[in-house]
Formats: structure tokens, sequence, C-alpha cells
């Protein structure tokens, strides 16, 4: 693969512009490895390593190869849910849903140099995720969205800069989230924005990750 | 609940020599906790939290409340497959399988002094799981289970005896044992024996704890 050029950070310690969230669902027979590094080619500055189904095992295996990709390409990568898996594969971090770990308890699992993103609906889950020592927060669902049965009713863009406005904690912003609508994303206050469909069921999956990386000035 | 006596130790270190694992499926609606503290009760040395469709954050209710019950009675508390819960919940060890977390890699993220478990169906995974670390080794499966549908074809009782006459790591059996059959799993070489639908399955949760007990010398 070429490599893409250092990208200007938003964040200032980590990229967090542009993650694209791995699913088996919706990448249309391509491996996980394939869609990664079409997704890198692209822009995406962290891959989250996201498989429900998967057994340990192949998550592990997974997590391997995406963790030898990411790291030639210093581009970060976090996992999901499974804090086993992230020390496991020496991942950058972990992202947890409000169904995951509890914040505090990921976080004392994970060490405090390791990347802690938390999904936040409310500003009470905000205000709880930073509490528990958040590096990140995921602000979903801002769009409907095809992914996510149970991701709860869009929170709008409202939710993001309500919390920009009082928190210095970069914002992820998830759900729905295309080339189109990536701008108005960043002006309401989010730090970067992570996707899904958007990316991997594209059918040129570099393509629409630089689309979106334009958008993000990347 | 009353407390059942102190167990004889067939192992030195750790009472291994009777493990109950919970299967939501198989309960006939009763809690998780419900049936645990029932096992216990019947004389269960070893509680094994498995759940492979709950959320993690449902394991760690879950296993937090079997943590205090375990404790309280001085029964041990393994995690099936998840280090990242048995370390939130501070469990006595983890199990693997063969589609778990590799060996080695479960041994490390779990330090040295926590129980590891190893599933092991041929002499090779044996002798793999010894070298990984493994302080027991779930021989697997000795009959045929409704169960693991993925469980594959019964060892019988030869490899349990191969193994116990090359190798002093304690051996658990597990698969299609009963109160029936339980004396010949011991007199194979076995350490102890696991089930799961002998006991969670049942009418009376403690009486059939107790039959399986009793054959033990419990
Ligand atoms: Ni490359």
């Amino acid at each position: 693969m070429s490599h893409p050029d250092i990208f200007p950070t938003l964040t200032g310690k980590h990229n967090l512009s542009l993650h694209v969230l791995t699913d088996r669902n919706w990448s249309r027979g391509r491996s996980m490895l394939e869609v990664a590094a079409a997704a890198i080619a692209g822009g995406a500055t962290v891959i989250q390593l996201r498989d429900k189904q998967a057994s340990t095992r192949i998550l592990i295996n997974e997590g391997m190869a995406l963790r030898e990709l990411t790291a030639q390409h210093g581009v970060l990568l976090i996992v999901n849910d499974r804090i086993d898996v992230a020390l496991a594969i020496n991942a950058d971090g972990v992202h947890v849903g409000q169904d995951d770990m509890p914040g505090e308890l990921a976080r004392t699992l994970l060490g405090p140099d390791r990347i802690l993103g938390i999904t936040a609906g409310t500003m009470e889950e905000a205000v709880a995720g930073i509490s528990a020592g958040a590096d990140y927060l995921g602000i979903s669902p801002i769009y409907p969205t095809r992914t996510k049965d149970d991701a709860g009713e869009p929170v709008g863009l409202s939710l993001l800069t309500d919390i920009s406005r009082r928190y210095s904690t970069p914002l992820v912003a998830i759900g729905g989230i295309t080339a189109d609508n990536a701008t108005e994303v960043l002006r309401a206050g989010a730090t970067g924005v992570a996707v899904i469909t958007a990316v991997v069921a594209a059918e040129d999956i570099t393509a629409a990750t630089r689309q979106l990386a334009i958008r993000l000035h990347l």
C-alpha cells in the first residue's frame, strides 16, 4: 500500500479525525484487512476493530493483522468493547458503549496510557464518561443509521454543540455521517467522525474515505 | 444460604473437584445467581461463569453478584473465555477453549497468580496447554453432550488416562458427565468433573449437585 502523508492532528496527542469501524456484515464479503487497508489508503486515521459475532480467537487473529497494518501506516488501532483483545494485540485503545464495561473499570484494566473512548448519547452520559477518564467521547447516534438497531434516537447536532461548549474532551461523532454532512458535524463541535457504511459498504472504499478526509481537511 | 463444610481438596492448592457451568439456555428460566446458589448448597467447588450471548455489561453485573456469592461460600469463581471480565470482577481464574484466547496470551494477561484452565481434546492440545502454563486442563468432551454443537467427537476416558499417566497437571473432565458415570471418570484419571445440564437443568439443582459430590467423595 502507498503510505498517506503524516496527518495534521486535530486533537494534539492523537489524530482522532476519521475513524473507520470494521463491520463484517456491511463489507460485501471483503476481508477486514482488505477493508482497513483501503480505508487507510484513503486517509482513515483510526481503525476500530468491531466484530460482535467473532470468537475471541478470530478477534485476536484479525486484531494482530490489523495491528501490523496500522502500525506500518502510523494509524491508530482501537478495539470495540473487548479490553482483553486490545491488551493481547497491543492496540492503542478501546472504545466502550453503554452495554460494554463501565468506564471506570475499563480505565483501570487499560491503564493510564491507552486511549479510552466512551459512547455518550446524553449530557449525563457525557459527564460520566469524562469523569471515568475518557480520552474522547463517541457521540451517538447523530443521524439515523442502518447499522445499529439498538443505537437509540438520533441526538442530532445539538448535543455535540452543548458538550463542546462545556468540555474540552475530544468528541467523535457517529451515526449516519457521510461526506455530505461531515462539514456541519465539525461545525457543531465534533473533533472527528466515525463511519461504518459510508466507507466499508462503498464500492471504492479508498475513494469514499478520501471524500470524507477532504471534508475533514485531512 | 447455608455454608457447606470445608471440602477435602483433591488438588492441593485449589479444590477443582466439582465445576458447575452456568448456562442460561438450560436453566429453565432460573437466574444465574439462583442456579449458582443452589449448586453451591449441593457441594459445587467451582462456579464457571459462561454466557456467550450476554453483553459485557451484563457479564460484569452477573459476575459481580457471583463473586460475592462464591466468596461468601469459599467457592472458586472462574470465567469462561473473557479475561477482561475475569479481571474486572476479580475472579479466581479463566477457562479458555480452543476458540478463545491462546493459552500463552491468556497467561500473560492474567498474571501468574490466577487460575488458568485450558480445554484439550487431544494429547497435542494437552501438551500445548501445559506448556502455556495451565493450572488445569479441561478434557472435553468425554461423552456425547447436548450443550455444545462444536465440542467435537467424544474423546472417551482413554485420553484422561493417557494424560494423567504422563503429566501431573490436574484434569477436569467435561461432556456428558453425570452421577452415574462420575466414578469411572475419576478412576480414569480425572481430578474433578465439570457439568452443565446434569445440574443446571435439574428440577432440584441442590440434590443433583449433591449426587455428584457424593460420587466425588466430597
Ligand atoms: Ni501502505
